[in-house]
């Protein structure tokens, strides 16, 4: 019988390492929350000793409750030769008031002579004092054994020692660090077996695996050391973090309960596990790996010639998993039919009933493709999406028409640029012209149409941005590029996500704030 | 001892079914050259009997010599009931003239009767019959099992006597395939462990492993293979392939060589790695991944100050191989997490000595931590990190001054947006006014700009954007956000990042622009 296995995440703190990504303080609460649906049982939300933004972080997430998961603080050892109340890191980890505090110390002896310089025993002394002071303060200690398997081939003994010290110092847990990522799966296993081995055997310890990808085998590395009997596993969504990444949690969960029985979150979440690897992906703006198993736009896509039939009958013979338990899709390349279920599917996700057989149905299919083609992406713009639908479907829904606009931005010598937008439209055959400036172009366009629609639609106050994104499509174009530009606005009770592309961000940005607009005043009609 | 393993190569067919991928027969004869370079020992081109491209390939790679490589084809078995040299798959087997024939057949009796839709028996004819004819044909037989571990796993004695049947009739090599990519590692030993019992032990078969990526496990379950001993092993630069690709030879080698003390091509070979890399992602027309082991840009890069401190002192302590093995290098990133030794480590690849005392050194932190927390981000932005730096030690670089710009963007009615730019510099007391129009406003400047400058700086014309990203920093602000532009120029040589940020993606985008423009003349006229 396997032990119960924890999942302990540190996207906000490890994978925050990556190159590339820079969360700010609200990102790191936002992302936070969704790890706590996906059911992680812990978050490690920063190193409040080394910067802050993470310290900021720890104020901040004390006013949220979570559902399951555990809000943890990384932080170091000790200083070597300070008193373990006195040292400023401690310190910070006792001020974030998190129920877990996670500690690294070093198992390597190299490192405790050249990066810390000092001697093996103070270093088993700074492990004993941090362990031993923060389990006092009465929380939950996690002890990171920092470079076990290269410390433990280099010297076993103490590597084992430093792991004793911690235990002993009372460490709910330690876990085997393979900082450097550079373990392969049969050397990991001869140093887990020798470390069972020294505290007695099976279950005598509650241990855990933190691996890194720098080898590329950071997740047979955790499930080996799973299937060894680790307790826990880290690691990060989407396998971010610093060089080649972390263990990444969105192929281990489902490696774990699809293919070893093991089930540290319900179905239910898993199901989750697509919307949470892109929503983060979103926040950091890393574009979405499509190869990556279980998430990745390709990871159930099989090519035309196979038929929709065949792998709905037999589909364990193309597929090693089904697409459903993590959230994901099977794609069939070049499938008019594929489309028109999904597109029925979506429908009926908004409350409209369609008929497959509907003509209309082929037409708004092709248009979707088009448009996904040139770069929307409707997965973050339901209302776009919606509106799209509806329009196809012979409904209309139009506040005003447009004449025209005008947006210049001016820069003299080195003062800052300055921008200003003017605007012509209709409402109900009456032509409102008029003018704003703004902190950009796109808000200075912003400004002028919802200064030229608020008279006639008051509503329209209620209705703001809560979100504004801007992705570049085909980069190498250079500034003439595509640009695909989400909004997300609220009106305090619902929200709803837009979209618009175009190479010209002016454009692509008004089309997804006309979208917006259109939809909450369309809301607004609906409810009076 | 290890016995020699050999290294077979996919990317031209396996590797050709990623969806994004469309090789032409040119594009595949220049990648079979550079993997000749590579120092791979087979390289299969294709499937001559799936589409006449690949037969094309044949034709035109039977011209060119190989130093090492042996140029392989890849076909099924004959169909159910035909005569083996009537089939037409076997005979365009053999047109293809190739001295080595990869021939795949079924080893799950799912497949035989779902796919094929024959008897068990008929299958094992079809591959002794297949098998037997090529190697009568004077050919090295390479036997594909395909789906072969989820054969063992469903039939054991019926996947082991498939391989009995291939190896009878003449067959060099036997390679288990893991087609589905679902197998995990403990799972695979088991299965290769009984394949090699019923062969009599180590050695008394040739045999070797093709894994797919689908559980995240591919490079892990190919060094568990070798580790059991394995005489080839099959996969893919960048790991291309279906659905989540194949085993990434990229990782696969350096991880045989430098950690396993296997040597299927030599050091100098190896150095070629990233190159190698690159050059295929750049033939595929895929982004390159950042992250990938070895060969990625964030393969050897580092962020956290703790660690860049320690790094200059010994590079062991947190790096796994060193980076000039496999062609790659170290970057040490300016972050937050840095602190002074970042920079003057960063000041040190850059040419400049720095003593960590200089007071000027204090006065760039502060500035570099001020820029970041605004939302400059250097980490991409080396040139204008460097320019920074020059900047603050008193260096001059200058090319022009700005008089002023304004940009226009005009919409009318439903028409798309026409944009527009005008500026004014100054060079050498020289003013010039200029206009231009673009795919957008940002488009527009860049060349206006470039119209301005390339008359008195013709080495501009080498110069070109390679990619433009946008990233709008606080997303809660709508439009009125903060955005970052980061741009990444180059002269068909180097290639360097530049950074902005402002409220108005415009003058974001110059500061980012005016920094590509200021280093490229730069480096040219350090060049001249």
């Amino acid at each position: 019988m396997m032990p119960a296995v924890e999942i302990y995440d540190t996207t906000l703190r490890d994978g925050s390492q990556a190159e590339g990504i820079n969360f700010s303080v609200q990102d790191k609460i936002q992302i936070a929350q969704k790890l706590d649906e996906l059911g992680v049982h812990y978050i490690e939300g920063g190193w409040p000793g080394s910067n802050p933004k993470d310290a900021a972080f720890f104020q901040e997430v004390k006013k949220i409750s979570f559902r399951k998961a555990k809000i943890s603080a990384f932080g170091s050892t000790r200083k070597a030769n300070t008193r373990v109340e006195e040292d400023k890191n401690i310190c910070s980890l006792v001020e974030a008031e998190t129920p877990v505090i996670a500690i690294f110390g070093k198992s390597w002896t190299l490192h405790v002579r050249e990066a810390l310089k000092t001697t093996l025993d103070e270093n088993l002394r700074m492990i004993e004092d941090s362990v031993n002071f923060l389990v006092k303060q009465g929380r939950e200690v996690i002890y990171d054994a920092e470079h076990f398997f290269d410390g433990f081939k280099d010297n076993p003994e103490y590597a084992l020692k430093t792991l004793q010290v911690a235990y002993e110092a009372g460490a709910q847990i330690l876990v085997l660090c393979d900082t450097n990522g550079g373990t392969l799966p049969f050397q990991m296993e001869e140093a887990i077996n020798r470390m069972k081995e020294f505290f007695g055997g099976d279950n005598k310890v509650k241990w855990g695996i933190h691996a890194h990808n720098d080898s590329g085998v950071a997740v047979a590395n955790s499930l080996i050391a799973v299937d060894l009997g680790a307790h826990q596993v880290q690691g990060t969504i989407n396998g971010y973090g610093e060089r080649c990444g972390n263990a990444n949690l969105c192929t281990i969960i489902p490696n774990l309960k699809l293919k070893m029985d093991i089930h540290p979150i319900t179905d239910e979440e898993m199901r989750k596990l697509r919307e949470v690897s892109r929503f983060v992906s979103e926040i950091a703006n890393l574009r979405p790996n499509d190869y990556d198993p279980y998430v990745g736009k390709s990871a159930f896509t099989h090519k035309g010639g196979i038929h929709v039939s065949a792998i709905s009958r037999y589909s364990a013979t193309y597929e090693h998993v089904p697409p459903e338990a993590v959230g994901n899709e099977r794609r069939v390349l070049v499938s008019e039919q594929a489309g028109r279920s999904n597109l029925v599917y979506r429908a009926r996700e908004l409350g409209i009933e369609l008929d497959p057989k509907d003509p209309r149905l082929l037409d708004l299919v092709r248009r979707v493709k088009e448009a996904e083609n040139y770069g929307y992406q409707f997965e973050a713009a339901d209302a776009s999406f919606e509106l799209m639908l509806r329009e196809a479907l012979g409904e209309k829904v139009k506040f005003f028409d447009l004449e025209g606009f005008r947006v210049i931005v001016e820069k003299i010598g080195e003062e800052n640029t300055a921008a200003e937008a003017v605007i012509k439209i209709k409402v109900n055959e009456e032509v409102i012209h008029t003018a704003a400036e703004g902190d950009g172009p796109v808000h200075a366009l912003d400004n002028a149409l919802r200064k030229a629609l608020e008279e006639m639609y008051p509503a329209l106050k209620k209705i703001r941005l809560s979100d504004y994104k801007v992705r570049v499509l085909d980069e190498k174009e250079g500034t003439g590029a595509r640009i695909r530009v989400l909004i997300q606005s609220t009106d305090g009770k619902n929200s709803w996500g837009t979209v618009g592309v175009s190479t010209d961000i002016i454009e692509a940005s008004w089309q997804a704030l006309v979208d917006s607009i259109k939809y909450g005043l369309w809301q607004k009609k609906k409810e009076a």
